[in-house]
């Protein structure tokens, strides 16, 4: 495979560019190996700046690779332009999403002659095709997070905080080696089961509630990405029927990934089988999303995705129900997209466990 | 004090604007008390709204006071749209600095015939002024802090893990009942110290390095954030001489701390104590910042800042020195405004302390 800059540059004759500013903090991880939370790259046909405050100089000049280190007091723009780094005519490309409009006004005033150019996904198409040391760390990620499911598991009951949970579940990843939780771990049960989204609270959890618990960790930059539903205690019989069909519907998503499809395509195989179960309105989010650096990364699997799928992706399937005031079930697993298909990284198993 | 709102509509009408929009989730959270990750904020000079997307539509019903709360399947700005909430000749003000590009571009696109206005700080200024239950918050959070650290204390000592500290300090802080860590801790030994931002490795601690040590702790919403810095064993002497150096800034800055001035006046007694002592190239960063929601806020207490200190503002006191290769020094704590000078809110003690 063409390393990184090569792939990046390849893009960039495509879209008509002839330089590219990088302000993602996981893009320029990516690119260039730097872990700090400010600093730009620039990307020229044939050469490559990585440019940061003050602060992070002594730690780019250790960490960088592939670019020569610029620091400035606070301007990174400035630093470019004191280096005549880019001329009347040139056609700079940015990233849309990761610039925010007050670094927008800045690169304009300092460039106003330079053709700028919003771009969306070009450094995450190319990082969605895992090397196989990038899928081995998200192997390392998920093995991590299936140990801390197990000791874990023991301690999930009625009487307990969902902050508690959570509390366990940090301090156990981080004990076996993760650098960090891959994102604030959401234990939600009961009612706020119901909520997508609802990190942890301090709420207790009562027999019969549903217990939603969405967790990964980060090993060497790679996240894993997991979620399992279980019950304390028996519970509701909507919730019970919900759950059924959640799992089949994971089912049905793991048995029809496979490299060259839209991202829409497996999202409404899913769809259409929730809404068979009278359901559709309740599975309230994407299918899933690509896994990598950033977390929610390229190709996106939810109702409206033209991405194509392509080999070597790492997607989290997570089909959920959600009923409003009674409880929630989601269940989510991380496959790589291979050639024939999709493999399964989560070895947690999906069966309903009753707990207390 | 007039309620958040009011303040906001002034603000307004100051700067010439008939509306505003939020898109920073701290703002979000402040005004309408949204605590999940994707919403906007519409405020104009009588009504105010909140849209989210489907995910979060639950749980913005349970949340959000103060706002009519509106869903979107996905586009947020085609809500407004369909309500008709924007019309043509109104001169709406957008926070540029928590607008990324994509966003501004499809605002644009959806509303091609009204006036968009660029802003910084409007939600800051007024979030600068705490109340008496916001203060609260920040003294929980920071007395949680103040007994992590005594917990975690006899842990620091050569043969331990930076990472392992880490993982100590989020468990602890989270069973003492924080809602989570205000920032990934820093937890940087030996030369890692002389990284200003260097988040915590898996490098083991050895005997002589100093270990920087940079937490906070999230209570209902306000953070702590504090830094003290140890000694494994004798330090090298430069290191102890910058420990006495950044002691003594601390200490000057806590008490020239009053309101009324610009941040860039703080800053500047400190810098040139720093200079005085053949330190000023190696205190590479600002002296402080507004502590609240969102974490760095205004005002900011650095070499160009402007910012005039208002009372009733929180901010960090942070002084260092960082030698590459060698090891750093910061001593950072949490002042509140008052008055008559600066309270100190940070109860952990500064003098040098030597483990094994």
């Amino acid at each position: 495979m063409p390393d990184r800059l090569t792939l990046l540059r390849q893009s960039l004759r495509a879209l008509n560019l002839t330089a590219f500013l990088v302000s993602s903090p996981s893009h320029l991880r990516y690119l260039f190996g730097f872990t700090g939370s400010n600093g730009i790259g620039l990307i020229t046909s044939n050469q490559s700046f990585f440019v940061t405050d003050w602060r992070y100089r002594e730690q780019a000049e250790q960490e960088v690779h592939d670019a020569e280190v610029l620091s400035a007091f606070r301007d990174l723009f400035a630093a470019l332009k004191e280096r005549n780094l880019l001329r009347v005519g040139e056609r700079l490309g940015y990233e849309s999403p990761h610039l925010n409009c007050a670094m927008f006004a800045h690169l304009r005033k300092t460039f106003p002659q330079i053709g700028l150019t919003g771009t969306q996904f070009v450094v995450e198409k190319i990082a969605a095709r895992k090397s196989p040391e990038e899928i081995d760390a998200i192997r390392r990620a998920i093995a991590i997070s299936a140990r801390v499911w197990d000791e874990v598991l023991p301690l999930i009951k009625p009487g307990v905080k969902e902050s508690e949970i959570a509390a366990e579940m940090v301090y156990r990843g981080r004990k076996l080696g993760a650098d960090r939780e891959a994102f604030e771990p959401i234990v939600a049960s009961g009612w706020r089961s119901a909520l997508p989204h609802g990190v942890s609270s301090h709420k207790v959890i009562q027999p019969g509630d549903m217990v939603l618990i969405d967790f990964g960790f980060v090993v060497d930059g790679y996240p894993s990405d997991i979620t399992r539903t279980i019950a304390a205690g028996q519970p509701d019989k909507r919730l019970k029927h919900a759950y059924e069909v959640v799992r089949q519907a994971n089912a049905l998503a793991l048995a029809r990934i496979r490299p060259g499809y839209k991202g829409l395509e497996f999202d409404m195989v899913v769809r259409d089988y929730m809404i068979s179960q009278g359901l559709g309105e309740a599975f309230n989010h994407s299918l899933g999303h690509g896994l990598g650096i950033g977390l929610h990364s390229w190709p996106r699997l939810g109702p409206t995705s033209e991405d194509q799928i392509p080999v070597g992706a790492v997607v989290t399937i997570e089909p959920g129900v959600y009923l409003p005031g009674v409880g929630g079930v989601r269940i989510e697993d991380d496959v790589l997209v291979t050639e024939s298909g999709g493999e399964l990284l989560t070895p947690i198993p999906r069966d309903l466990i009753c707990v207390a």
